[in-house]
């Protein structure tokens, strides 16, 4: 094994190898201590490889799969079926200590079920989430989970998410004890649902968390808290409207600006702010979502990734190797 | 009874008369026809109506009430114990058809409590639901509900709740057959909850409802659809999230325009824009929610309502009331 190797699946998304050669062959360049695995059809891999001129290339190096997870399938059906696909592959490179860590911008639902089934999950968490960053008002930014791996959780679920998370932020921005919040629907304690009452029940049962009550969807971006956790239907539908509204406000925006010809040179002006901005709503698009809870790194890259998103997704990866986020993980909950 | 009676509940809302009092008197003068029933302290509301040259205004009559039901009081509480409350009265006025409909910026829970207690559902909807209209990228609006009058729903309610949606945007937007959408994790059949999937099954078996599938939170602006239904804590967390972001977006772009004196005058020239956007994209703050699905007409200004809030939720009751929605929800689902 090299220094630092990654497993990529290079079928996976809407564009397949058309985003991911591009992201594969910019990593390395970034990167001089990382070692590719490329997984997917050796013949149209080692093609593209050639046509930009890095086919023998000392970073890379192809695995022939026959399969590919297709967008729409079932997880159920890809787990059991495809065990020779792009996806699976890239997977149990992980678990057999090949790579440290695996990217793939395919099927989250096969993704999931795949991941589950072969790294298995960190003692004490029951289910995989995945986590998003945000941008904030304040100096750093949120982490928000569980963004969509699952549909509905339960309070110790929560609770978990909650660990987790906070471990990733303590990790990552260097916080002390960062401040944890419970996403609901007003910051009463008579209001929510039973499972987050419950979850914020057994979050103010300990001192090992920085627990510090709920939040709206109004202070997400507030920077008061460092952490936000909710369940995946309700943080899928947050990450995707913020998405959507952001196109809705810059769209706006840009029909406002293009009414006079000084407004339109104030639009040229504010074009790189506002594409700035622009990403950073759409976290799950530009920079991928980790998928935590594993005994492996998987980072899912959005399936619609560009070259850029798909290679911001490997340079996540690549963090979380150097920052070592699942051992980190584990000795915590030791503490439980 | 005059022409057009709505009682207002003069004491909710974080400023209670100062900025209940303002919006009655504007919309007294907005609309001729119109007769407001102030439900409050007499004294207080009487003061205040004389500092503003109106105390006998032959449009406005004060209805004294003892109690307020406070913001953070649980609704069974206040339901019990504040019968001569300024919204419980609000609401009898209704009731006994002095008024034709309410408004309140009040307790959302309590309010949700008294109006179901005292107005009833409309026969076949089990619960009541808080539907906004949000800007889209389209011609038109975009009707979502539940807002978060209720925590989690049933497949069956998520069905009236389409009911309910279809036949207001096609009383409002005059629209023939209203798109109606279930909001869901993915577009995929395969993903989402059981209720969210056993209401689309329920939505699909009937030619009454235009029902075109899921959407996702991303596609909510988009204009792709009329009526957007979904549980009310998801649809609380949207629409609280859209508040957030627009808050984010606008300041970082605020930020922006002010690094040098030219992008600060034509900042300021952009600024009606992204104040209209802004408001734009806080329907709840800005122009209220409708509770529907019971024997009455109820809107819900926002807590923090400002004059002009609820001002903008008076006129949304007048128009309620012109439109008579109750009465037709009544008989659409006369037809099932």
């Amino acid at each position: 094994m090299r220094n630092l190797t990654i497993s990529l699946d290079m079928m996976g998304g809407d564009y397949g190898p058309r985003s991911t050669i591009p992201a594969a062959v910019a990593a390395i360049s970034q990167h001089p201590q990382l070692h590719l695995i490329l997984c997917g059809n050796s013949a149209l891999l080692q093609s593209e490889l050639s046509k930009r001129g890095v086919a023998d290339h000392p970073q890379l190096t192809i695995k022939h799969c026959e399969q590919v997870v297709n967008m729409d399938e079932k997880p159920a059906g890809a787990l059991r079926a495809k065990k020779d696909s792009s996806m699976r592959v890239a997977l149990n490179l992980v678990h057999s200590g090949e790579a440290m860590a695996c990217v793939s911008s395919g099927n989250t639902g096969a993704l999931l079920a795949m991941a589950h089934y072969v790294l298995k999950m960190l003692p004490g968490i029951e289910r995989p989430a995945l986590i998003a960053t945000l941008p904030t008002n304040g100096p750093r930014p949120v982490y928000l989970l569980d963004m969509g791996a699952n549909i509905s959780c339960s309070a110790q679920v929560l609770f978990q998410f909650a660990v987790m998370g906070s471990v990733i932020a303590e990790a990552v921005e260097q916080l002390e004890s960062p401040r944890v919040a419970l996403l609901n629907m007003g910051e009463e304690a008579i209001k929510g649902s039973d499972q987050v009452k419950q979850a914020a029940q057994l979050l103010s049962e300990t001192d090992k968390i920085n627990y510090v009550g709920y939040i709206e969807g109004s202070d997400i971006f507030s920077g008061k808290v460092d952490v936000i956790v909710c369940e995946g239907f309700v943080g899928n539908v947050a990450l995707k409207t913020c998405e959507g509204i952001a196109q809705l406000i810059i769209g706006k925006l840009q029909s406002s600006l293009n009414q006079s010809i000084l407004t339109r040179l104030l639009g040229f002006m504010l074009m790189p702010a506002l594409k700035k901005l622009y990403n950073g709503v759409n976290p799950d698009h530009y920079n991928g979502a980790s998928l935590i809870g594993l005994g492996g790194i998987v980072v899912k890259s959005h399936g619609n990734a560009s070259d850029v998103a798909f290679l911001n997704a490997i340079n996540e990866a690549v963090c979380e190797v150097e920052r070592q986020v699942p051992a980190k993980i584990k000795d915590k909950l030791a503490q439980y």
